[in-house]
């Protein structure tokens, strides 16, 4: 009892000094509405936090870190809160500050002659796109989230997504970043340069460290022209031997010009036929894969209709391909993209996803995707095994739907969900991939990591986290096995 | 007396355990020919080296830094000994153990249908390119030493040349690393991954720090479609400022198929038509500035003259260029390529050459440009100032050529270049930018690094390199600055 009064004292002292930093209505003590901040989106972690703090821009995160490491108070940033692992919710034990970047959502700079744009960890994706695109330039990043998942949140995770296979991840993308250290220094390395070959180029450790290694607080970002023309197919495929075969084709006959390879098991859009009313399958469902192709081109003139319509041509004499649909307008096309969007809302309807984010050499995709099928059947005989994904990256979601009855939550889940992970996880390292592509390590995936990681790498991530973060402070928990 | 004779006795005892490992012949000691080994190929440094190695393997690279590493003897990495700022010179002392990559030359794999080659670190440039277009793709890193260099080297300097601008620099095209650490333990990274979100991406430390943290033993590269249609052109321009409004314009003309930008200043080619007689210069060199422009594409079909020359009759009008000539043939656009290739040898036979690797915003270019000339004529008068370089990636060479007579040597002409050096770092400091783009610090640049880099960014680097390399054993001397 006196333990929880002085908990509540040291409390309410530490969101008084955080009230001194940002003003008192941008924190959020226990006991006021800190629910939006404390449980990821999809509802699988639940923790609390001593305080969620929103800083208005750098000084007040550099203010803020450097305030919790005088007191020995952890960290947990979090950006629009749509991450797939749990990096940004904090733990059950209240003790975390969870620092939130919505009120840095400056664009600081914007260039089309440089192809750069400079914003803060705050800016929404989607605001990122809509700025690049008034000065004629493209943003290419794009995923499912856009429309809430913050910039900062994107880099801390490296995020994929619907245009990796054309102009790479986020890591590709970024120039510059501007990071608070977990002693509270800001180290700006935001500068948009192109080139670089002036020492380390340490801003690479922070791409991708799920703010374990401290804040992301501004980028400078690399655009690109914007696309004029686009075409879209969508093409049934005997095998997903196929698929990776005319993706080969497709290249050598257009180039850069392909800029989306979705895929689709049967069994995915079968998924989403069932549960997501509203969208439209424009073919019959008797090939086990499909894939949605779409070329772009930055040149108006372009005709990309042509060579799309030849190489489909082609494939279908050679047997690759086995039905097509081209979007014939704008509406088609989006009609078509709506299939590949539906994919997370009807498989959650379909019952407890169990789902994977690995990536493999694109040599082994096709005995990947063969070798889990059979193998998680093995382990969940009642399991609906479907995928989806970004086969042009090598990575293939694969998702195991369990039994809602038989499996209503998570902890009932559990046991099986370790038994479907081991075997995938097993079936990635052994072709030569790695178990997250886009999505992170968080907390989901920490044991996940450890078990199918050279120890010696896994040692090596270990005294680079002490060597930014030697009180361990920054996102506690995340990334990182538990030690042995 | 004695401590020679112990020193030369010590050197035999490390040629002998050295021999042990990569067999006698694959050893050159102290008094055979080490000439090629210890003097860069600028002639700037010349070093000693209790022996030159030069292991078969990773496994024999392994060894001899375990070596090393137990009798606390230095390193110096080395590839094709090109490199521009002495990264791969040892010092004067005689105590370095110079690693050649050479004989590590396999190509370990390559797939067209991932778009990706795995080469050991001794596999010259060039070879790879070649490698690349046998299999109908593309290795776009690009530069003037591609004949000698080594990939490894390559890594090691985080090298650019006149591909960036379309395909970015070496960074870029690394898919995965294999590096032997400071202590000898081999780091895999050396997958083919597209995407990876699964925990520090490690490889990234090794790319552009110059032998500093571990010796890079093989990479996963990226390849890309192989251009299929080129059209070039070289246009004279009023004023940089020129330049730069169209690049803007031809960005916006043909997106991608912008492929090289390079720039060189009417100074630079008088020097060029001086000193190299089979150059020819095809218009009259009126204008102060020229720019070599390149589209490319992957579809054979495309036409790229007619938006070319309408972009360039566009510019006409507007004023932005004076004069143009298109290639009609290969062997045209060669003839234009040789002018830019010539500017090193040119440069070289006027005078006593002080060059600059500066980066700087785009939209600071011209700025830097018109005031890093004004500031070198202030401190050397009779030099003569002439600049060429990679203009759309905000990377101009602006070099200051001194009168041979006045100064013949290094020695003689230290004073004058130090003082050029810190008003040109001063400016690039100034307007955002930073020392090195390409060519990397060495031993050449890390006073330079030091006087204009932010104190904790090098703290920083300083901690990085005492993690992996506590001992200091891995290229000391080299990238940090020296400590004050």
């Amino acid at each position: 009892m006196s333990l929880a009064v002085s908990d509540a004292a040291a409390d309410a002292a530490l969101v008084e000094a955080l009230a001194a930093i940002v003003g008192r209505q941008h924190v959020v003590a226990p006991g006021e509405d800190q629910e939006p901040y404390v449980v990821d989106w999809r509802g699988r972690y639940h923790g609390r936090a001593a305080a969620v703090v929103k800083p208005a821009d750098t000084a007040q995160v550099a203010a803020v870190v450097r305030l919790c490491a005088e007191r020995g108070v952890t960290i947990v940033p979090q950006g629009g809160n749509t991450g797939m692992c749990g990096a940004a919710t904090p733990d059950a034990s209240g003790q975390a500050v969870v620092v939130r970047l919505d009120r840095l959502n400056r664009v600081r700079a914007i260039s089309a002659l440089a192809n750069s744009i400079t914003v803060e960890a705050g800016c929404i994706l989607q605001t990122i796109q809509e700025e690049a695109e008034k000065v004629d330039r493209l943003f290419p990043l794009s995923l499912g989230a856009e429309g809430s998942c913050q910039i900062g949140g994107n880099i801390a995770t490296n995020a994929g997504g619907t245009a990796v296979l054309r102009y790479g991840n986020t890591r590709e993308l970024v120039l510059g970043l501007e990071v608070v250290l977990p002693d509270g220094t800001v180290l700006d390395r935001l500068h948009a340069l192109r080139k670089n070959s002036s020492g380390y180029d340490l801003k690479q450790l922070f791409i991708g460290a799920e703010g374990t290694l401290g804040i992301v607080t501004a980028a400078s970002l690399k655009l690109f022209p914007r696309p004029r023309v686009s075409a879209l197919a969508m093409v049934a495929l005997p095998e997903i031997e196929a698929v990776l075969t005319l993706m080969g084709r497709l290249r050598s006959a257009v180039g850069d010009r392909l800029a989306s390879l979705e895929a689709m098991s049967r069994g995915q859009i079968e998924v989403i036929a069932e549960h997501v009313p509203d969208v439209a399958i424009p073919f019959a469902l008797e090939a086990p894969w499909y894939l949605l192709i779409e070329l772009t081109d930055t040149l108006a003139a372009t005709d990309l209709r042509t060579p799309l319509e030849e190489a489909l041509g082609a494939a279908f004499e050679e047997g690759l391909v086995t039905d097509a649909v081209i979007a014939e307008s704008g509406a088609q096309a989006e009609a078509l993209w709506k299939i590949r969007h539906s994919v997370s809302e009807g498989s959650k309807r379909a019952g407890y996803v169990v789902s994977h984010d690995s990536v493999v050499p694109l040599e082994n995709q096709a005995l990947f995707a063969r070798n889990v099928e059979r193998r998680i059947a093995e382990v969940a005989p009642e399991a609906r095994i479907v995928m989806h994904g970004h086969i042009g990256d090598g990575n293939i979601h694969v998702l195991a739907i369990l039994n809602p009855q038989q499996y209503p939550d998570a902890a009932t889940a559990a046991p099986m969900v370790a038994r479907i992970n081991a075997v995938v996880d097993d079936e990635t390292a052994a072709l030569g991939g790695v178990i997250s592509a886009e999505h992170g390590i968080g907390i989901s995936n920490r044991v996940r990591l450890g078990r199918v990681t050279n120890p010696a790498e896994i040692a090596l991530m270990r005294r680079v986290k002490a060597l930014l973060d030697p009180a361990g402070l920054m996102n506690p928990g995340k990334v990182l096995p538990p030690e042995a």
